[in-house]
């Protein structure tokens, strides 16, 4: 193991993160916020500089990344970015427990957006600790490393698609141009330029309430997929023009950035024939028509309905999980399809989680081809991925990838059943964190909170989350003894 | 396809389920049972002679049997054998609802135990119904068509496996000895010995109220990993003695049943050795431990608690069902024990139902290759299972049987949850239906029954515990418009 160049990299991370926290100083300036606010910044800044200057001294010789450095090197990143990220909620007592901080902050760069906290506390929060909580949304959401790689020289053997691979989400990783640095470019700009489209639109909106502070908290959250709101009623609190192009965006954030870089070049062909959009797309519509359906005599009130059903299926698809009702207290049938969803997630290299709609589509694809080769043996059934056919391993692959998920998914909720809450806030509990959603039924519904966990779950939870963003392997290959002793 | 062959075989099913049905009368007899419970019999028996002798009265002019032909005789089957097996509910007007009876003698012959009885109504049925309740698990435990293969000639090519590879339990199946016919005969000699070793211990046993009629129904339905229970406190109503039996029979019959065959010709080697009995006894210890630690606090008394663990673990990994405590009421670390193991079910070759332990261990195995293969990609690992290697399409037949499971497990918890009752009973029933276990949490624990769901639900569980029953792929076959276009 290369430890001189995982050390080299790890010490840029902190320095990057140094220089994204030191952005929520602006806030402290501009809302005039106490001294210790800007401190509860300033200490963890200066500790991360410090550290990662440390850290990256010594040069190493050379550049090569290997896959299991890949994972390595981003499981250790993700962990090491919520630990001090959560420093300022520590130093200015808003969350005075660590663990909580700890929480709170892996839920936020996962994007996942799950809160310890409730919607009034959080509406309590300072300016500043408010935008870095959901900072940490934008950020998480493309990715540390992917940053890293847009910003410094790539090397030149091309191995940092190993970083690339461990760090973005989705079964196949394709770069977008030949350069990879040029690739992550371009992801940056337009997730940066999608970011802006919404802020405007929400603030330069009918709606009174949304006003600069929020149409930039909303927006960088929907962008990033997460899911901290600082309204005590959630999206709920404002109008329905807000609602609706948050829940437009959401969904749009959860479709393949590489198909909005065609739309820009004007390839618009390849968007239009690409098959994971299409099955998204049509899930979310089969999903409002059944929640419509089961929620309608609700409500009684059709716009009413049609909004509260498109905004819930669009915040549990996209795994970002804002809220404008509680879904604990729907019918049975409407819960069951936001459990559904929680499990598929969006598409592949957008910012979402979840297993993504490709993946569930080569996981039914190929059992649909275990029936039919049971009934004709002879004939050989292959199964296609956007027109063409996948390889063996391709499928194995996606299948270990969901088994892995089920079994983590498994032990993580038998591990925060000592608890001893319902079996449906565990499962959800569990679930919703894998997921990087946010919300999960019972005490985790939307109106509720993680709080009540224990310091164990919070941590098992936390770990849950940092696996889930990072599709499980750099975490589950960071704990396996097998890394470190070759 | 063959539609002769599928006729005959089907003629000769129901000639066979008119034969066992006609045993129920004896207890008509022996119990002096008014009119309507002797026609209640003989009314279905002689609708099974005739259609059964109109059906098989044109011979086929071939006896081969393609893999489809197997797997839609055997879905039909077990579907017929629950329409004609319910009519004596139907007639004596036990159960006087067509559906109802109906899902309980689905329940009855795929050995799930799900009832709609509660204990108390199940305790009032007459004698001569009580048995044929029973009786449902003892039969459909080995599988109706490994018994015909016991009785009829063998068609000359071996292409009768086909019928007993879609009927039997487990990933692999194989002969014990070279004549199939043989080998169904020793596999149901070795069933019917078992089942009398158990019933002799019960009735000669010191527990006065284990009668002969109580230690017959009770070793019927621990032999098939039923789960039906004629009391209306379940098996708690008995001593100790007898609950430590119907447990340790509960976990002898959820063990491959080739490994007795050893046993009888004296290979102990190869038991000693078998690692999926391993396995099974690890998981086992394990689930007992865990239980035992969590439910201590609420008997304090070390024996209690012990026999408490130990029942309820054997009843859920060998999907018996029978209850002797209201694990509704556990604490949620042992409730996420009972889930997880009504996931894994006993081994393969067993009476019980579930995912079954081999095909854990190969998912569980392929799991730990990926991530070995993610850290060090050039190093080829390889699966073994009982020490040899296993080939790709195994382990890809596993995986994609597991992926099934979960759909089917998903699409019936959708279509149930129409019912409008809490997520932990629509998740935990259709759980439990499709591993044929019996209870499951909440409205269904194992105080609750299945009276309440509606009757569109009663069908949906009823085709999910056959499916669960033939595992999977016969009835998915037979719904698959591609069966019948060909």
């Amino acid at each position: 193991m290369n430890y001189l160049l995982i050390r080299n990299i790890l010490g840029k991370i902190m320095i990057l993160t140094a220089i994204l926290m030191s952005v929520s100083l602006i806030f402290c300036i501009g809302y005039q916020e106490k001294l210790i606010n800007y401190l509860s910044f300033i200490i963890p800044i200066i500790l991360l500089l410090v550290i990662g200057n440390l850290l990256k001294m010594k040069k190493p010789e050379k550049y090569k990344i290997l896959a299991k450095e890949g994972f390595v090197i981003v499981g250790l990143s993700w962990i090491i970015i919520a630990l001090f990220g959560c420093l300022p909620f520590v130093i200015s007592r808003e969350i005075p427990n660590f663990i909580d901080a700890f929480f709170e902050m892996s839920s936020g760069f996962t994007t996942t957006g799950a809160s310890i906290l409730s919607g009034a506390e959080a509406e309590a929060l300072s300016h500043s600790i408010k935008f870095w909580r959901t900072f940490s949304h934008w950020i998480g959401g493309m990715g540390v490393l992917v940053f890293i790689l847009a910003i410094i020289p790539e090397s030149k053997d091309g191995s940092s698609v190993h970083i690339l691979r461990a760090e973005s989400p989705g079964p196949q990783v394709g770069k977008i141009v030949s350069k990879m640095q040029a690739s992550s470019r371009i992801l940056y700009l337009i997730y940066l330029g999608m970011t802006i489209i919404e802020f405007v639109l929400l603030w330069a909106g009918p709606d009174q309430k949304m006003d600069f502070f929020s149409s930039l908290i909303y927006s960088l959250g929907t962008a990033g997929t997460g899911g901290f709101s600082i309204h005590a009623d959630g999206i709920a609190y404002f109008s329905a023009y807000s609602q609706y192009v948050i829940a437009i965006f959401m969904i749009l954030f959860g479709i393949n950035f590489t198909l909005y870089y065609y739309l820009l070049i004007g390839n618009i062909k390849d968007v239009y024939k690409n098959k994971e959009l299409r099955w998204y797309l049509t899930i979310v519509l089969i999903s409002i028509t059944i929640i419509f359906i089961s929620i309608y005599p609700m409500y009684n009130n059709i716009e009413e309905t049609f909004r509260l059903a498109f905004f819930q299926v669009g915040t549990i698809i996209s795994t970002t999980g804002y809220a404008t009702a509680d879904f604990n207290l729907w019918p049975s049938v409407a819960k069951c399809v936001i459990l559904i969803l929680m499990v598929f997630g969006a598409t592949a290299g957008s910012t979402a989680g979840g297993m993504k709609i490709s993946r569930v589509k080569i996981l039914v694809k190929s059992s649909i081809k275990k029936v039919k080769n049971m009934i004709n043996p002879r004939k050989i059934e292959v199964v296609t991925y956007e027109g063409k056919p996948l390889e063996n391993d391709v499928i194995e692959g996606v299948q270990s990838f969901f088994l892995v998920y089920v079994m983590v998914l498994i032990v993580c909720t038998l591990l925060i059943s000592v608890d001893n809450f319902d079996m449906t806030t565990n499962i959800t509990a569990s679930l919703s964190c894998i997921s990087n959603i946010g919300p999960g039924l019972e005490k985790v519904g939307p109106a509720g909170s993680y709080a009540d966990f224990s310091a164990f779950s919070k941590i098992v939870l936390s770990i849950e989350m940092i696996a889930g963003r990072l599709e499980l392997f750099p975490i589950l290959i960071l704990f396996s003894p097998k890394t470190w002793l070759e």
